[in-house]
């Protein structure tokens, strides 16, 4: 339980043992789903109401994950949900080389994104709108980190991820595999309904105050921009990921508007 | 402090006195750029080391709000924030009569949603696409909702909000002012950019889990789906909800995308 807490609270521990906690059924069963390595279970005394997730623990005991039931309310106060779960687990990290996802055409690069909230729902907006990975550069936040892993419902286990890298050197490896690296920004940009977005690209995320860092701008192929009718701070960064990876699916379906109602009738 | 309790944790105390809370200086100061009325701020000795924030109390009191310097972390017991914040405040509710939003080209009306958060991200993006209301019908989960509150980032005061109304009812209405009745369905609808959206409309949202009631369904005029690349599950009503406005903010503009850059260049 010690080492639970440890790998709940701290990136360094989770990357010293490379390995890290999901907390609730939910996101336990879309890791087995995915076909994720669960090595070890913890419940609480209060999961044996919940024929459901007892069930869950079942088939992580048949997929080679140890199991362990702890003392009534100690979950509880090792982990960081505001919902406390009565199931948690320890899993191995999974993300991939960069080099995993060259050919990718919808590729999406954080380089700053600092909140775990905002990273979580970036990657959950990439996998709705089908892209093919997600690069969350030095300076991001960790991946790994319990928020993280809770708003991103899931999709960690179904988008590659690649934990860590130079900026620099991931945008310059990224423009060499012909994906063209658009920059999200507040404003300034190029209307995004207005650049094409069926090529290879690559989107690329600053931080949420700051926007993208002076040493990356030599690296941005264009701006762009979503135009907004309110106040700028009325688009937070995981929105504005999923405005923009749609807008591109928009595109590569190829599929035209209908005339409104007025106009046929 | 009791009475602040009261309005923190509980819908009914709110609606008996049509007041509720707002946590932390950046949506207080949301509330005062827009001009809401603050009738009494409360503080925490904390917040004397920051110079911005007793400036915004200042501004309160100039504005005609009482103000009450509370004893140390009795904020932090009262709140209901995961990180307390040194300053709250007691405001009147200030939603509009149904009516008021008669003419709005674009209205998004939530039937059923539960999860505070997720209603609060539905008013964000309402905010930012250039939504003209929102209307939240019974069985909604009420605006005032300190999380709700939080999730709007402060949209909430500068969008008309219509607290409450039956479903079929406010539906029926806003069909007689010509808007068209959208349904978000997860499956089964037309693919949302094949859908002119450009006339008048109303996107209706239905909830988390089980989308749109029976009852409500002869009211709506067609069914909108976004086609998702990943689960189901990986798109929320939140997001949703900007991917939905923002395609209509965009067929609105007009815009033409520009060939891509290979069939350019």
């Amino acid at each position: 339980v010690q080492h639970l807490r440890r790998l709940v609270g701290g990136r360094t521990a989770r990357e010293a043992e490379r390995r890290f906690v999901v907390e609730g059924g939910k996101v336990l069963s879309e890791a087995l789903r995915a076909g994720w390595a669960v090595e070890s279970v913890f419940w609480d005394p209060a999961l044996a109401a919940d024929e459901e997730g007892m069930a869950l623990v079942e088939r992580c005991r048949a997929a080679g994950a140890s199991i362990d039931l702890v003392a009534a309310g100690v979950l509880e106060r090792v982990t960081d949900t505001v919902t406390p779960q009565p199931v948690v687990a320890v899993l191995p990290f999974a993300d991939v080389a960069l080099e995993g996802l060259r050919g990718g055409t919808m590729l999406v690069v954080s380089v700053d994104i600092r909140d775990p909230g905002n990273l979580g729902t970036v990657l959950r907006s990439a996998e709705a709108a089908g892209g093919d990975g997600l690069i969350c550069c030095d300076g991001s936040v960790d991946i790994y980190n319990p928020k993280t892993v809770r708003a991103s419902a899931g999709s960690l286990f179904h988008v590659p991820v690649v934990a860590g890298g130079d900026a620099v050197e991931v945008l310059e490896r990224i423009s060499g595999w012909g994906n063209r690296r658009l920059g999200a920004a507040v404003e300034g940009g190029t209307d995004y309904v207005r650049c094409g977005l069926t090529s290879p690209l690559a989107l690329v995320l600053g931080n949420e105050a700051w926007g993208l860092p002076d040493r990356v701008a030599p690296l941005i192929d264009e701006l762009v921009t979503i135009p907004m009718a309110g106040r700028s701070e009325s688009l937070n960064v995981g929105m504005a990921a999923s405005v923009l990876c749609f807008e591109a699916a928009r595109q590569r379906r190829g599929t035209a508007t209908r005339p409104t109602a007025e106009a046929v009738g």
